[in-house]
């Protein structure tokens, strides 16, 4: 079976009208470095909306193809980590549930954050990928080893980073960034016909 | 009356582009035999959305659209049933309300809850059609009689199945293919007319 | 000061489109004797979600588009009122703050409501505009002056009506169908420069 | 680095075909004056969405896009303050969270407002740049020194400003605006590359 026969087409082109061929070639082969994925929450996980309620409650909106994907990573041995700003039970919820091996909120500075997950798991820079969506983000996406952005991010975000996924943030943008990455790496295949 | 007179031209064509002509043929004929839906609920019925609360709600958001078809589609002697993974109480409300025949969640081998309805309804696989949204339903969506997945499912899942929704998850994904096959039994015109 | 001035030119051409030269002066004809707007609620003044939460809240989404054009409808004259199948205290609330004339909620058949109102309030079918996007509201869309559905309707709804919105349900389609009643008129031009 | 290398070729084109390239100079010249931006909040802030729960909370939908630039904007001695026609208790602990200099709801006539903001931060009206979506903010968005309005707003509100943001209504709509008057003063590379 061939993985995404038409539209995974679209997204090549997309990335050769960005970037060229020989773009394209270099990210795959950073990608497929990668053993570890930190990401942002708002404006990634979600679309960047907060609800808030008259009676002072606020609502996050995550999504289930996010999270669908996380068990795979773990399985084939990808670390996960959140580095957010903003500091909410909601989100300490969902790091639960999706069981990550990192979280850290209320960062003022992401690249400190980044640097601990770094020697905590003793990775290399080049083996962490990112993929945030706003100008506190921009240190560490030109800091990591493979860095991404949802569709709707600032067009400056966008020029800065290695991949734009198809998807909005709140829609799939992680899902969409960490199949390229289980791609690259030659592992979705087996994971769409396990 | 013409059924779909522009849009369903757009739709023909998609799934021309898609498959050919003698596939779409094909298609129609798969869906003619069926007498019952089985469909998947996050990213199907919702968007994938899940609101969480900062006080421990959860919310999900349905569409009134799939509803408006259910009671068509029993006085037309199709049966329904929900089949999912994550257990909520928000989908148990929304089975009760559309009084649907069958209802597993909590279900990590879906093909399991598949064959059990199957016996039950004493039905065979090429009389149940099936619409869900990502790598745990490909087994069901494999095995069943005619296969569906919203337009914003991922790539490898999209043509891995018969039919793709016009519409997103959560937009009325549900009812689009419930149309398709009530369109192809001859059964929707009757429906609208009445 | 020229209305819509490009925008409207988009609209006035897919209604070429669908319809050719001459409907469109039809419709015209037909929008500028309307003297009343009836309306249906979920997927017309809401995008058709229905939000469950898991202590058994439901929620609804309204926009405010369609809220500000209804004082400038209730100034010119024009009644307005809402038909819904579906009981809900969220409908009952936003009918309250509109200040609308008429209000049935619970109908299983909308055509008797359009009755009431039409003998109520003294009027002929031809004067009353109505816009509703599913089955049940085929009939009335059918017996109107000037039948409307928005865009992301069932295409056999769409091929039903007069008028198809440009903005989708929730997102102002009310606003879009009245404004196009308001111009017809001559009286849009007016509000805007007030 | 060169901001939006490509995106904002999109914009600026649009701007061209919108305005001619004259125009579009002035605009750039209209938007270095600015010293503070007043802005509405439903259709600005949010999608102009209100969602009503049976138990009589309402709920609003703001943007952390928008937020994380007003930061930013202080730091540029830009004055930031809201003027908004409904009263919500969410739009003040929004403007609270967001420590904006100026905050008037439940206003009738925003022109009021308006020349009230003015007089107290001693402003010329063309230092004061203005985003709103509907019929009740043209008196402020005629009068101001730079208007803008979100891609979403009714089309005789597009014709009526200098500026059409990029994003709609509660996607950024907001940030679209800041960001061009941050790049038209010269400050926006700055921000980004910091």
């Amino acid at each position: 079976m061939v993985i995404n026969k038409y539209q995974s087409f679209d997204n090549i082109l997309t990335q050769f009208i960005r970037n060229g061929v020989l773009k394209v070639k270099k990210l795959k082969e950073k990608a497929e470095k990668i053993k570890a994925i930190l990401f942002d929450v708002d404006g990634v996980l979600t679309d960047g909306g907060i609800y808030y309620s008259d009676n002072g409650d606020e609502v996050k909106r995550f999504n289930v193809k996010d999270g669908q994907i996380v068990k795979h990573l773990q399985d084939n041995g990808i670390f996960l980590g959140i580095i957010t700003g903003r500091k909410s039970t909601m989100v300490e919820r969902r790091a639960k549930e999706l069981e990550l091996d990192f979280y850290q909120q209320g960062i003022g500075n992401k690249i400190e954050s980044f640097k601990i997950f770094k020697n905590r798991f003793m990775l290399r820079s080049s083996e962490i990928a990112y993929i945030g969506d706003d100008i506190n983000d921009l240190p560490v996406l030109r800091k990591c080893g493979f860095s991404g952005t949802p569709k709707d991010a600032r067009p400056y975000i966008k020029s800065a980073v290695d991949y734009v996924t198809d998807s909005k943030g709140g829609d799939g943008a992680f899902r969409d960034f960490a199949d390229y990455i289980l791609e690259s790496k030659g592992l979705l295949s087996n994971i769409v016909n396990s």
